[in-house]
């Protein structure tokens, strides 16, 4: 497959806060992720919700970034009905806020099983209902929803949709007319194993269905389920093998590096992770 | 669906020895799991393979207690021809020693990607043509060889067979006629997860293809990814419905369990452990 390259595109690029550990206010964050040249950033909620939210847009604005993705939803599947809609109302104002953010989609990470349950599809079932609830206000303050399918390392805590079919299933159920803003997000940590990956990016491309793509790198050995993926290059998986099948859907938006690193990354001084992952994505995306 | 009580009915209950941490010379197991009252032992080749082969199986007939599966396969992706074939040679002695023991299923455990790779279907392609080269000897050795898919997050370094599909696919395309030793081992810590679930199990039956059945849980949160598996009840899977599904697509030989378990069930002395595993398989599987 052809792949266009990302040398010297570093406008194409994104970082995603998560990737610098939340060590500093979002402000600086911002500021650094523009300095370093890339051309978009992705927030999350804990950095924005108790802030001035057109504040933090306006910096982001006004310092030439686009913002490629807001994260994340609120866990949809609870133990009751009281706690399943609180769920749905914290994402609607999340949803608000990714709406002033001028966020190209909301992160549906959907949650995993309730407390006590061992009935995923139950858990799959609240998802469905919960997605079907955001759609209106996701229509209303044009903000589309990005689906993403996890890793299923996660199932049980995180997330109950663990592959990118699943995730354009229930799409495709919620969607049948491909006219609501609902798609999914590819990240490759989550995807790169699934022996279906790329006719499953043929489908979401065909179904135009693609609202994000993430990278970092599996590492071999990886020594924590949720804080020790990898950086772009130093893992198992065929990045470009995937952009190229992601781009050949159809994909033109930000490629968005999403690395969660305690003991590595983390650690760094945020420039020189910036400047790492700016190398990365140009050599090895 | 209907499910048969496994209240006391160990007879049908077996103890892979890696529950039990290898703290133990293989006799020892052997005595401490008849003693227990299972009826079935899975053992590794690390336990068996230095020693008596032929007094081992003696020793493990005369407990009163049937081979559940002996694991398991030497990894079959491999960085160039030579060492291909010499992982060939390794899975072709291992299968005489599985005939010795009268097992019921060699566990194939295929391997990830070989060092330095990235490319998941190149080492997918590895795993077929070592299969096929293996159906003959388990052919003639009786020793039929069951794919085990396991868990997505060990794509990597351990098994790029990661679904029941993915095993199914693999079977019917080396034995279409479905007349050789070829199916595969159903583990739930492995397949828990997948959307496609139920109907992969049914398909396994209705190809005639389920070799083995084993147990554990998954726990949340899990702190390592291979040594960290839950004791059946201390987790997320619904072990009662997947047997139940296990069951209604025909497979009726030993449930199996094996508990990767370093800081808790491997600290725990093995009387004590099965002890515990005895309650578990009658209350809880």
């Amino acid at each position: 497959m052809a792949l266009s390259s990302l040398a010297g595109r570093l406008d194409r690029c994104s970082v995603n806060t998560a990737t610098l550990g939340y060590q500093r206010p979002i402000g600086e964050s911002i500021e650094a992720i523009a300095r370093a040249g890339f051309g978009a950033i992705a927030p999350w909620r804990r950095e924005v919700e108790d802030g001035d939210v057109a504040g933090i847009a306006r910096q982001i604005r006004d310092a030439g970034l686009t913002v490629s993705g807001y994260c994340r939803s609120t866990y949809m599947p609870a133990p009751d009905r009281t706690a399943f809609e609180a769920g749905i109302e914290d994402n609607r104002r999340a949803l608000r806020d990714a709406a002033t953010l001028g966020a190209a989609c909301y992160l549906l990470v959907v949650g995993g099983l309730p407390q006590g349950s061992r009935d995923l599809q139950a858990a799959r079932r609240q998802v469905q209902e919960a997605i079907e609830c955001l759609l209106s206000d996701a229509m209303a303050l044009g903000v589309p929803l990005a689906l993403e399918p996890l890793h299923p390392m996660y199932a049980a805590d995180r997330a109950c949709i663990n592959t990118i079919d699943q995730a354009l299933d229930v799409c495709a159920t919620l969607d049948p007319h491909r006219n609501k803003p609902l798609g999914v997000a590819i990240d490759v940590y989550h995807v790169w194993w699934d022996p279906n990956l790329y006719p499953a990016i043929a489908r979401a491309g065909a179904d135009r269905r693609v609202l994000a793509y993430h990278v970092s790198d599996w590492l071999v050995p990886t020594t924590d389920l949720l804080l020790d993926r990898g950086m772009m290059g130093d893992g198992a998986i065929d990045l470009p093998a995937i952009r190229a099948a992601v781009e050949a859907a159809g994909y033109g938006g930000p490629v968005e590096a999403e690395i969660f690193s305690a003991q590595t990354w983390w650690k760094r001084p945020i420039a020189e992770n910036l400047a790492v992952c700016a190398e990365r994505f140009q050599a090895m995306c």
